[in-house]
């Protein structure tokens, strides 16, 4: 490191002084970088207690978000504080599978659809050489989609606490490798089709889940936005009807306020694979007014990526901050899930209450005509 | 921030011994971050030199790379490399704005359209209004779409070296109040319509970007993908064929490979809002085999946002990023940009260049009797 | 004709008895088709009178709907029913241009960004050259869209009251020719760059509108809807969350219920090129509940491609069904729009009520436990 | 009708004479349409022979085409030809089910994930059910999508000849009945949740198939490409690059060239529910040049719905048509889907080598300096 210290300094002109005064032991990063230098530190903002009614996440939690955005924390910590006065999130991990989705090349496309037929008429061999290279990984489901010649695949997996990208990796390339020798046509292919949509946002992620689909949901008391949020009900119904048409003609990943913010900064402190951000910013957000007056708030991550093992888990400030979240050990992977997803709902809920409200603060009527 | 540790230690039982241990001034991070508990160290690997022929960034560049993700700084490398010996990445800055998205509340779809060209016919105002909250941003372009009753507008402003976010809400806050106190009809409005999509992968954007529209270019030879890919371009257009096709069929954000990686990476290292990797992920690969045996290979990134100024670029350890790259100081961001889209150009190449050539170590012919 | 009918007869042992049957002239089918047959013969239903209250159509309208499928007509008259309880539908015509969309192929991305200045420089003279090849057409407007080296261009035109596909087409090759001519660089370039997108619906038909953006609009009374449709606003409402968040998570083109069938039946009927309803049928539907208790109900068509002049309008029945909107003559094209619109809205009120009020008929709540 | 036809000359003004004058028996009609006034009258032409080689259509096919577009017919003529020349057509029906999709209201989203374990372990039961209405339907698969409270399920029936939108609602109002009667909380559903996407194009159906998933694929010689389109398979495959990139950033439902137009007039002349194609027209187009120079094309319709039986099929011209093509009684639907597909590519070669070839008449180069 002191090496490449120099050779960045003599290039460009640049002392690292602060990247190269982490207090991580840099032995400890093998795995995890390629030519060290050093590190980036990004601030921790501290928001909660989040009170979460999960079925891995329980009680109160106090989350470290990793952040350079002035006001996020606060914003974050604001929703929070009105989910707790209304019983805190309701959490819940309704799939978990991570994918790889090789393509098969065969002659035409009756070729593909017989592969297809084949492949199921052997998942119980093609599960086992897939699982063969891993003691985690479990082969869950194919399915299966043609086009033109090609057959392309879609394996999910059980990936236990890892987020598994590289465990899928390998067992579907032994899965492949045993389809290609034992199917009479030996057909060739590739890894990845492209749609398995790895580090990308995608429809099908949104439908068929790529991670975690994880829901958190909240009844949120009118006197509870009115207080912490200065908003009324039904008027974060009537915006909400708005944003949702607008959403919906841009062709959004999701229809709610800002998933990504929470997530993103909840990924830096404890070390997950940042870029996942992508796939799991996706998300659904679908609410109600009840008839008692109480708020219906639900959003749906379809594709949230989360891990309590491997990749940067284990790091020192990144393993500080899980052990904060009591994520650490087996299982904890669905905590993180729940946390995450109840830390995004106080989010939205303080972001769109902050759009109507900073409205209002204009002292000029927000509800339109038509109303 | 000792209060706050002892209140972490108190609460969850952990102590952030590392957490703690950053070389940051707290103070430094105000406006970063707020209920500072410490730092995130996150590994930065040195990946380079990358060749840039830009007109914004130009020669050699080292670029850091902070991530947890083992084997991406090597694959990233692998991809300068390859640019190296065929000229460097050619890149292009095609358009710059940021914007925010207001929707205005008509008394029915006429009122909608006429406000729109009320709009139109007040322009000059609007953007004095917007350009008054601001030293920087210029109104460059409002952009109308009507839903129903609902008059949405796209205001684009260039926003200098800053990414914007805050800068066009406060402008847009401004134009937004005029046009209600001088309109006839004083019409209600929200500040957000969600169609800006701030902090979400969009259609929109794809077409219309947010933030900047960079293209990475380059022109490979046969002879250095073969050397450091081991791949040849046939075939790497061959499996083009069936990459876009799935991606195409799923609704991917990118019929690309892993733009999100590098620059997950490079926001981490250089103070970017790492939740905008959601928009800037977003990416257009086109790719064309040249009669003379090259490849030529493009991304666009349509909605890339970046910023030298604001943010966490201030922050210690990301200023010595900022540095290294020589992006400090006025016009560096599109800089910035420019080394962005280059740095994903070289993590195209090697990824797409390994997904097949791992196919090919299985000792197995890759290509199908469909060829 | 009779020769064909022989050799189908022929070839394919069926005699065309009631194909071979139709009243119309052959010759009048020049321009339409080739190797004429004779006719498909499809029944017309008629519903209505449909009340409008639009700027091209308003009064009463009596809707010829060619259809096969049962219950279609009279659902959608039970729609006009109910809107002519309530004061009818209110029309607008927010936007009206076709385009075609070349790509020029430059040498790099500055090329194709440099061009689309040059472009931009030289409209007056492109939009002459355009309008060279037409008497109604106007070159009203030209987004450009880099990718790579490529520099795709959408060109909105004016057609007047024909759809315009083909004069658009003749207009935009002369345009292209001049920029091809008159450019330093000669670029080549392609009519068509897939970009229109010439039928097929797409994104950026839903944003920036193919044909006619049209809304209707209609304020509904909570006594019509229970009369006439057996549903309460208040329950409408309810299911409107559901269905919307349904349509998102999917990726439809509609969310709403099914424009496509009123429009086909219409386009049949009326001598439209039919096979633009894949791009007239994307819709947004937004809706809300006034404090008086309506149901403001908007559904608007953001690419509805109608024409009163050439394609099918002047073959015999169909213009008669014209002649019965009184679409005929300059100008008819935005009444037919508004009538297409109110006719959708009509449908997507009836649908919309028969899902929930048949759930109702079961005798079962279908309030969930969750309202 | 004598007295409707009075009644709209009456109100409008227009005696429907052509309108009054179809052959076809007004009693006939009965089922297909409501206030029955008679008929619309569109032109067929005739196109082929078309060359299949499909596994329910074999051998040479002459196919009605009735369209009102001009140039229509001639090109998809055109298409057969150069298929002919080069063997035919090969078309595959890899998936074929059609879909009603119900939304269960749960309490939360843990009301939802366990109705969902629930309803796959009652899938016998509720297979009987929905198959308690019919002769011909069976519940092949039902696939689960949970957002916040609601459990969306998809479920997919085999219809035999009949396109079975009506049958699988009566299907699944069943059986939905069924599951609200046994399952202890006696959830709320809707019998429509808006993802089935009927009369929309959707993403959900580009991947999960409505209807029939049919692959149309061709070799074709550089020779038939030369003769017959005036085009080079190198060329095309040149602007194959540039028309994917385009469909890719826009968002386009189909990256082919105008699959609705083929369809749209096979569909009204055989009597299918015409508003069908907007689902039916989307497509993933899949080429590749292969090492011999021959051009592999393929085009994939993922949501074709076509109907031997019911509907409009049984109408005295519609069904002369479906007897030209062979396609009566049982079994017939898939041959019908393999003509359509058969047809569909045939329309996409004579379309994309036009749009080059035209570029090619005006004596400029086409091919970029960028090649």
């Amino acid at each position: 490191m002191v090496a490449r210290r120099s050779f960045v300094r003599e290039r460009t002109g640049v002392d690292l002084q602060h990247v190269a005064s982490g207090s991580i032991d840099p032995a400890s990063t093998r795995g995890n970088v390629e030519n060290f230098i050093g590190v980036a530190q990004v601030p921790i903002g501290l928001a909660g207690p989040l009170l979460i009614d999960g079925e891995h996440a329980s009680g109160e939690f106090y989350v470290p978000l990793a952040t350079t955005e002035g006001a996020l924390v606060a914003s974050y910590n604001r929703g929070m504080r009105a989910l707790h006065l209304c019983g805190g999130a309701r959490t819940t991990v309704v799939d978990d599978h991570m994918q790889r989705s090789p393509v098969f090349e065969c002659a035409d496309a009756r070729g593909a659809r017989d592969l297809r037929a084949w492949v199921d008429a052997h998942r119980v061999q093609i599960a086992q050489a897939a699982q063969s290279t891993t003691r985690v990984g479990r082969l869950e489901q194919v399915t299966a989609f043609v086009i033109g010649s090609l057959l392309y695949l879609r394996m999910d997996y059980a990936t236990g606490d890892a987020a598994g990208q590289n465990m899928v990796s390998r067992a579907t390339l032994a899965a492949c490798e045993w389809i290609q020798a034992q199917h009479p046509d030996h057909p060739a292919y590739l890894l990845s089709g492209n749609i398995d949509t790895d580090k990308k946002h995608s429809q099908v992620n949104m439908l068929l889940t790529r991670g975690k689909r994880v829901v958190a949901e909240a009844w949120l008391t009118g006197q509870a936005l009115r207080q912490v949020m200065g908003v009324e009900p039904r008027e974060l119904f009537h915006a909400r009807q708005v944003s949702q048409a607008g959403a919906f003609m841009v062709g959004s990943a999701n229809n709610g306020a800002h998933a990504a913010n929470g997530l993103t900064a909840l990924f830096i402190a404890t070390g997950q694979d940042v870029a996942n951000v992508v796939e799991s910013h996706a998300a659904v957000v679908y609410n109600q007014v009840l008839p008692d007056g109480r708020y219906y708030w639900s959003i749906t991550l379809p594709s949230l990526i989360v891990a309590t093992h491997g990749g940067g888990t284990a790091l020192a400030t990144q393993a500080e901050c899980l052990a904060m979240l009591g994520c650490i050990g087996p299982g904890s992977a669905r905590k993180l899930a729940e946390i995450a997803a109840a830390t995004v709902l106080a989010g939205e809920i303080s972001l769109a209450s902050a759009v109507l409200a900073g409205d209002w603060v204009t002292g000029h009527e927000r509800l339109g005509r038509n109303r």
